[in-house]
């Protein structure tokens, strides 16, 4: 007999910006994401096609810390291209490979709901950037059970009527967190944590939190790898099972992430 | 014993771009559409938005009889508009009023097929535009079942991974058709048919087919009346209960069409 799926592990797969808007990176990973036993679930960024929006309409896009300060102009563009135009293609080229997609935003369903991020104490006004207060298990339990997959885009709500942009990352953490067994996969451009991001040769395929903290120290592990990491950590504390960060060319290989 | 949902008639309302764009307008329909008791979808157009963000980025939009010629370009504005803009801030703001709404096109689930329209005996190639093979009931059925309330925007998908822009008026006559019962009622910025649009006083309580005959033919009904009236009697002949077509201010009152 089958196991329940309520028994079984969903795959938690998180893909950046420069895989969902190159059409041949993102094929190649949805062929491999269909492969995928069991249930599972996509999230997806976008933030360099919002970034190429906002500049032709003559915006500004002001990061702070990595993160995009969205004003109302903004947020109308993240939802725009994070929930309709990146969101819908990949719902239209999965159901054409047979995998039953439904995307999804945090305020469907109320399926994540979010708290705008107070200003910072360095007086930062990050503006409609939310973060997460609940993923809803029980959601994404009735969807998968129906052999539903969801694709979720950057984007959560406050209950009051308001979108929130949010880190894909961490929206993908709270997915995973919000499984009863999960693992989440962190796919991007490079075949995992290198020690010199220049030379795939110097792939890390295991890491834990001491030696996280040694090459952070010793600049081995820098910029935007560093919340990444920290995410990663972070879902494994909050029972994740496993946590990988690969590229589309090995869904199974790259660096595993261990606490 | 409450009557089984499936046996409750689905309350469909189409809602055009002149109110889904002007927030005082929005929030006066949602508020009324949130007040429908029983199973209800809302289908919503955005076409004025997508003409305004189309001119901010300088591409022309072409309108053929009254439909937007969708080249690869504005394919990738209306799904942004029409998918993410309108179709995520009416979700947000359902919530806040305790309505579980999920926002899809007609590629989520698989729900609603088309095919790209042939190119015109008069030579006119429509691009990505999209005609109707089949939306699933079965579907609608069951998000219906489990209080939740589908959001509609006019995007369908070829099954090819595809999307494709579909006149929102049909796309609502297709969803109240396949309901298994069902009423339509098309809510835009006049209170109804008038014989003389620019007088409420004038309205048309009851409208049957010979009626709309005659009145097409000595030119009190003209433009994109003509096509929107079209619907609702093709509607009412697959089996819709009833087609209204009124204002957001009195979704029970405006113009009844009658077989």
């Amino acid at each position: 007999m089958d196991t329940p799926i309520w028994n079984k592990t969903t795959t938690v797969i998180k893909v950046g910006g420069a895989v969902v808007e190159d059409p041949e990176q993102l094929a190649t990973l949805l062929d491999a994401f269909v492969r995928i036993d069991g249930p599972k679930v996509l999230v997806h960024g976008g933030g360099r096609s919002a970034t190429k929006l906002a500049a032709q309409l003559g915006i500004e896009s002001r990061m702070v810390n990595g993160r995009r300060v969205t004003d109302a102009e903004t947020l109308k563009i993240v939802t725009m291209v994070y929930a309709g135009l990146v969101n819908k293609n990949i719902v239209a080229q999965l159901q054409a490979r047979g995998c039953n997609a439904l995307g999804l935003t945090g305020a469907d369903l109320d399926l994540i709901r979010a708290h705008r991020r107070p200003i910072t104490p360095e007086g930062i006004d990050f503006g409609f950037v939310g973060d997460v207060e609940r993923a809803d298990g029980t959601i994404f339990q009735a969807l998968l059970e129906k052999g539903i997959t969801p694709i979720i885009s950057p984007l959560t709500h406050d209950g009051q009527g308001h979108l929130l942009n949010t880190n894909a990352d961490t929206m993908a953490m709270e997915v995973a967190k919000a499984q009863k067994s999960s693992t989440l996969t962190f796919c991007f451009e490079l075949p995992g944590v290198l020690r010199d991001p220049t030379d795939s040769a110097t792939l890390i395929p295991n890491l834990d939190e001491a030696d996280f903290h040694s090459l952070v120290n010793d600049g081995t592990i820098a910029g935007g790898m560093i919340p990444k990491l920290q995410n990663a950590f972070d879902a494994l504390h909050a029972g994740v099972c496993s946590v990988r960060i690969t590229s589309i060319h090995d869904l199974i290989g790259g660096t595993l992430i261990t606490p």
